[in-house]
């Protein structure tokens, strides 16, 4: 009985993921789910990522928390379309809270939606939400046996963060290892290592998010001729 | 359909739970269930918890991870009872794999069971595992705004830590909000701040399971008089 309940409930949550990708690629929007633990730094990926953008794409985000709208509060100043979600209990953002959030913002003219989840490394994973992609993020405080520790969030991710990079001189962290990890759980998947704070290596990020606006709005423009 | 389900897992939960509680506290055993993110120093303050009460008391861990026995690896070297509990992708530890790993294990003699649960700072809240308090662990570089956006774990916990207080020179961190909020949430809750790496601080935390584990003697031996 439990089983069959659960598995209901993931296929109810499948279909409406399905939905909301094809609302979301029509209008060309690229959309990426970002999952990390509490405090890897997904809001100051993404306050950065907001800034810097500015001007160039057009960005909304939706923001997974139990309570408060501190994440969003943050985000704001640089983005007219931030929708907070309160999750109470909840442990990760579902497909129909996706859903109900999309109607709250303007996807005309809209290049780039980021998903970012509540933190927590295990149940966001499980949930297709209608995102093109799964962005995973760690940070080098958290210590560097965390792939191998989360192999379901290394296989579904389409790119890994490494965050807090300058930190690196103060903790023990073995990057070596780290890598060796990854590349042994999911040998294609692209690590991207920053400091969010610093500034060093985002580039890359901003470049990637970049060239992903572009596919989805391209694809999206040959779709409806 | 679905709500009854759930009721009735965590119903049995408890059940469990109250059977282990009962056994663990014949035999005289203080236990805490360890709740914090991903990468906080979970296992690193065991590793000196373990290391510093070496010879001084008898302690065993029981501790919880979706793969890999790297955290019990960790511990075997100062402790001859550690049972790693691979949840594969359960997010937290429930109370009927408490009672099966503490079959493993022998409790006569034992002061201090420990349970190191799955790194998430959300779903261990929710289940009740048998133990006397849970302590929540938080970390200086996840950001002084996690107990404000975690409150169910601040109302649950019996003690708080805030770990790698060395880290306070080079991230960005309110000590104050950090104290205001916790205090905001839980008035009574007692906050020790440390350094697992350096040591400041851990005397306090050493001290308060010394404590702890002869009051759980004293319990047990006027019970079964």
């Amino acid at each position: 009985m439990k089983v069959r309940v659960v598995e209901n409930v993931l296929k109810l949550n499948d279909e409406v993921a399905s939905m909301n990708r094809l609302t979301l690629r029509q209008a060309g929007v690229f959309t990426l789910d970002l999952i990390g633990a509490p405090g890897c730094g997904k809001t100051a990926l993404l306050e950065r990522t907001l800034r810097e953008l500015h001007g160039k794409l057009h960005m909304a985000v939706l923001v997974g928390d139990l309570t408060t709208t501190r994440d969003a509060d943050r985000m704001v100043q640089w983005c007219d379309q931030v929708v907070q979600i309160n999750t109470g209990k909840g442990c990760h953002l579902d497909a129909n809270q996706i859903r109900q959030a999309m109607a709250q913002i303007d996807l005309a003219g809209l290049d780039v939606l980021i998903i970012e989840n509540v933190g927590n490394l295990i149940c966001p994973v499980g949930f297709d939400l209608g995102q093109d992609v799964k962005v995973g993020m760690f940070s080098v405080s958290e210590g560097d046996d965390k792939p191998a520790k989360h192999p379901y969030l290394v296989h579904e991710a389409s790119v890994l963060l490494l965050n807090k990079t300058d930190l690196l001189p103060y903790v023990p962290f073995n990057l070596e290892r780290f890598r060796q990890d990854i590349a042994q759980l999911n040998p294609n998947v692209p690590l991207m290592e920053l400091s969010v704070v610093k500034g060093d290596g985002f580039d890359a990020w901003r470049q990637w998010i970049e060239t992903k606006a572009a596919a989805a709005r391209g694809a999206a423009a040959i779709h409806t001729q």
